[in-house]
């Protein structure tokens, strides 16, 4: 395996490390240290307490460390306003650096606040978890929640490198690791079948499945390969949208549900789900992959109908509201085979309340 | 003069449309809304009540103007949380448009929402100000204050287009027309020396001077070329920092007296002559030269020493501070000649000392 992956974007390209990458996020830290630049790290409480060992021997100071709260409710404009504020208290200049060492909370966070600190900062990634690994810390998305939805605010801001060591998964909850294979799995749908098929014939992964570092690099190629097509995601169809795939109705269902009653993976399992029944329903897919795709996220703990039912008019409403819309109409992903998804757009309501009914919404 | 000019910014070029710019803009918006595209104006209140006629009259509706208190203090992260809520309580989506139609503070706030709200929507620029129609409204730097400090967070946001209209000054108060003059002075100043002589030459300018548009418009012109060639200011010298003739000091000062005390222009004024004392000093200038730039200044009503005394300690402290300081090291820009400017490193600090002694500080 190939130990680097370049994402290709002109001036602002940038590698993700892979196998032994500490080594290689040692040797930024320190070069960053000869070039005698101020370095900061967002994190967590609880993964500060829990890879502190992680920290110190990759060469980060306790001292550079910047500790928030655990949880969705991080990402908020008061903790975007908390850390701009400690970085000019502390005299931060535009050549100093940030560290996102966590999941997608902590990065995107992280990257608003590089983004816009000083009108930008360089900064780095480190995911911890599965679902930051394979998706939110490869893109340049950054974003925080405004009380009325999720990712209004941010900016496309590139990372300078993004470091992916798997052996940091090991510690993570079974629920969240279930919740980014949600992910993973939405990659071998849109772009990969030979992807969805190696998923398919092992059995369910885990962080210490031998195939996992290769199959998360392959997750991180796809999503290179779609972002640097159309970073800012303004094709007028297909691009950088197709990794949307489910998540127009897995925004509806977490919107609808209220925020934290649904990791953001299981919605998008469900939304998965709906996504591939919209493209039967279109003609466009045989029916058979339905069940396939059912047992797929079933065996990875996945849940593939609503855990209580939500309202149909509530989700519908969400939908409307979804930041992924232009003008109006809504849009969906659909499948055109198993490895190739479209945009679609201009569908009747009443396709797409039918399938919530399946999945338990009333 | 030619009605518009233009900022070449490769994919993000844009028009500034001077003479009868008002037919332009109605025709803007007539443009957009033919395209369904939600249109909403960032203005304060003093605005919206002096200026309706003309927001009417360009074809803007009352229900689509957003009204924040005039002045500094809604330079905020909490306007800006406000304008954001806003936009998303209306869903607005990503083919939203927001007008900036003010000052600096209406132009940078607005930018930055534009900036961010769902990662970027379209804005355009009205400004109402000399200061803004020379300087902020032109340019892209967007942003917003933080008890810190100011412009401390923001983002590069170039408009789609800046409609400028002077006979919007000719409600502006004196002194803010006159804080506007500073700016104007420190084109000539650093890029123009004809510009410089010419408003030497005649009686100092007001709002109904009939030379004003002109040289309004040789401000712009001026800054664009400068923008152009270094658009986020990482140029290792010279480049867009140049535009910051004088800032180092007026933003210590600002930052010293405490904001509110000085209106940007006049801390700028002060700054230039403590600019133009450095350049002699260094031997860069003749020596003649401060006179010139002390009377023009004067001419204008503007302060050319501190109002009242400022502890030379505090400024030295603010300073340093200075966003444009890149790795500890003081930055300024000097002069060479007087329409030649120059960024200068490395300076004792006792020479900058006994110049704000100069301009009264102890």
């Amino acid at each position: 395996m190939n130990k680097t992956l370049n994402v290709a974007l002109g001036n602002r390209a940038y590698p993700i490390y892979f196998k032994n990458s500490e080594i290689s996020l040692r040797h930024t830290i320190t070069e960053l240290r000869e070039a005698k630049r101020e370095i900061r790290i967002l994190t967590d409480v609880n993964l500060q307490e829990s890879q502190s060992a992680y920290l110190k021997s990759v060469g980060f100071d306790i001292a550079e460390v910047i500790r928030l709260p655990a949880g969705e409710p991080t990402k908020s404009l008061n903790a975007y306003a908390q850390t701009l504020s400690y970085l000019a208290k502390e005299n931060l200049n535009r050549d100093s650096v940030l560290f996102a060492f966590g999941g997608g909370v902590i990065g995107d966070l992280a990257g608003f606040v590089a983004a816009s600190y000083l009108r930008g900062i360089d900064f780095y990634q480190i995911p911890t978890s599965l679902l930051a690994m394979v998706d939110s810390s490869v893109g340049g998305k950054t974003g925080i929640n405004l009380p009325e939805g999720k990712n209004l605010v941010g900016a496309f801001w590139q990372p300078n490198a993004v470091f992916i060591d798997t052996t940091l998964l090991k510690s993570l909850p079974a629920q969240e690791f279930s919740a980014g294979m949600a992910e993973v799995i939405k990659y071998g749908l849109l772009a990969d079948r030979a992807l969805f098929e190696t998923i398919e014939s092992s059995d369910a992964l885990t962080a210490e499945s031998e195939s996992l570092p290769a199959i998360i690099r392959r997750c991180c190629e796809l999503k290179a390969h779609i972002v640097a097509q159309d970073e800012t995601e303004t094709a007028a169809s297909n691009g950088r949208a197709l990794l949307n795939l489910g998540h127009t109705f897995a925004h509806a269902i977490e919107n609808a549900a209220g925020y934290g009653e649904y990791l953001h993976g299981e919605a998008v399992a469900v939304g998965l789900i709906l996504a591939t029944q919209l493209s039967v329903k279109l003609g466009q897919l045989e029916a058979a992959w339905v069940n396939r795709v059912h047992s797929l996220l079933e065996n990875h703990a996945l849940p593939v109908r609503l855990k209580s039912p939500l309202e149909i008019r509530v989700l519908m409403t969400a939908m409307q509201r979804d930041k992924k819309n232009r003008s109006g109409s809504l849009r969906f992903v659909t499948l055109e085979t198993i490895g190739k998804a479209v945009t679609t757009e201009g569908l009747e309501n009443a396709i797409i309340e039918t399938l919530w009914k399946g999945v338990g919404a009333v």
